[in-house]
């Protein structure tokens, strides 16, 4: 709840400035979910398998294999099961929808915007996101800006690292998402 | 203004923890607006209405036919006018541009990235949108992630409903954007 | 940091409600950033030095060069290095990375959705951007909707001016980052 956090917050701020000054601040999460999603792209072969399909690429680049120059210019277009578990075939709790785009020319790296929407009996509402994903890095911080229903209004940051990577046919992302933000 | 948010929530953390506990907390916008925005798909025939064309796509379709299976990988591009009530013919008070990409294979959904420009007597400023749209419902809440001009650093939920859908030619979206964070 | 800012802006009310009603309120930055970044776009002949690429086109249009209509349609992902000056050849401190999207018929306006990604002996993390750039206008101003690392939950609005533009070859731009919220 966000008055909760503002009185944190102001706790927080006592101790701080009281002491270590320099020193890097450490915030607790008001709330956090693991959650792995699971992405097998389209190429050409596997479209009753497939999750996410390349919809857009560079000049010379085509719709069923990854461009060339780490896949820079590639958009592709997901909506791929989250799983409690590292398993695939899990019951999913829901589906992470939305778009990564490579964009870089000298390594693996994506911008994200996608969606959780999530329908389980625990958690019933979507958490949006957008930020860099340097795939290469064991983790990454992206940005939780939003959300809705359980998660109204939440804040936070999510940080991602690949649990899986089979070639250019499927990989899994563990997603730890730390609310700093609840309402 | 951010302030009174604080005051508030901080009124209704007092309320809330004395009484109904588990009872799903209320908040009350700080800032509401309702209005329409219309989109007419370009589709090959209509370059003189369209407002927005689809340019990208999976593999095996077009840029003139929203593609099988649900639309799933296209992205259509959108600047679309925004009235403040149901009829097209409005006088526009600002534009809402930004894209639309169709990210589920079994059901018509769609993730929303885009901005309302207003430009009116009454309003000035931008709005930033970005959310999780499953069609079909009657209403669907997407992210409110900050604003400029007159929506300065604002935060809230836009509330969705789908007002007219004529074929896959034209739509018209009613938006309840109610702000909880003002500044 | 958030408690700072907490304060301030109940100092910001008492002092707002006592004079002035209807002043426009201002807010003063909790931190400030002004960074350059560059972009060159690929036209077909340029690969050693394109920044970025065109991705996606409404129909009849091309990858090498931008759509008539101002570039209505057009999808171009960037990844432009980022410079403390306006240098091109400045030594980087970051990269600028994501997508604009051309989303206007009839002006020149882009839908921008990216990440600053900085690496510098100051700055140490990622900042991630959406908003309308119509970029005709002496500046525009978009949201800056969360960040990691050094810029961990920061909100703000970041200032755009075109600070320099070559046809459609080159263009810089200076961003005037001005967090709000800061942790």
């Amino acid at each position: 709840m966000r008055a909760t956090c503002i009185l944190l917050c102001f706790f927080t701020f006592l101790v701080a400035s009281s002491a270590h000054p320099g020193k890097k601040k450490q915030y607790k999460p008001c709330k956090e979910l693991v959650l792995y999603f699971h992405d097998i792209i389209y190429n050409g072969q596997n479209a009753a398998n497939a999750t996410s399909a390349i919809v857009a690429a560079p000049e010379g680049a085509n719709l069923t294999i990854l461009a060339s120059q780490f896949h820079f210019g590639n958009i592709a277009v997901f909506d791929d099961p989250i799983t409690l578990d590292n398993n695939l075939h899990s019951p999913p709790v829901g589906r992470a929808q939305g778009m990564y785009i490579y964009d870089t020319k000298n390594t693996f790296t994506a911008l994200l915007g996608f969606s959780f929407v999530l329908n389980s009996t625990d958690h019933h509402g979507t958490i949006n996101f957008i930020g860099a994903d340097p795939t290469t890095l064991k983790t990454r911080d992206i940005s939780v800006v939003g959300g809705t229903g359980d998660f109204f209004m939440h804040r936070g940051i999510a940080t991602i690292a690949t649990d899986a990577y089979e070639g250019d046919v499927y990989f899994r992302l563990r997603v730890d998402i730390k609310f700093y933000e609840c309402w």
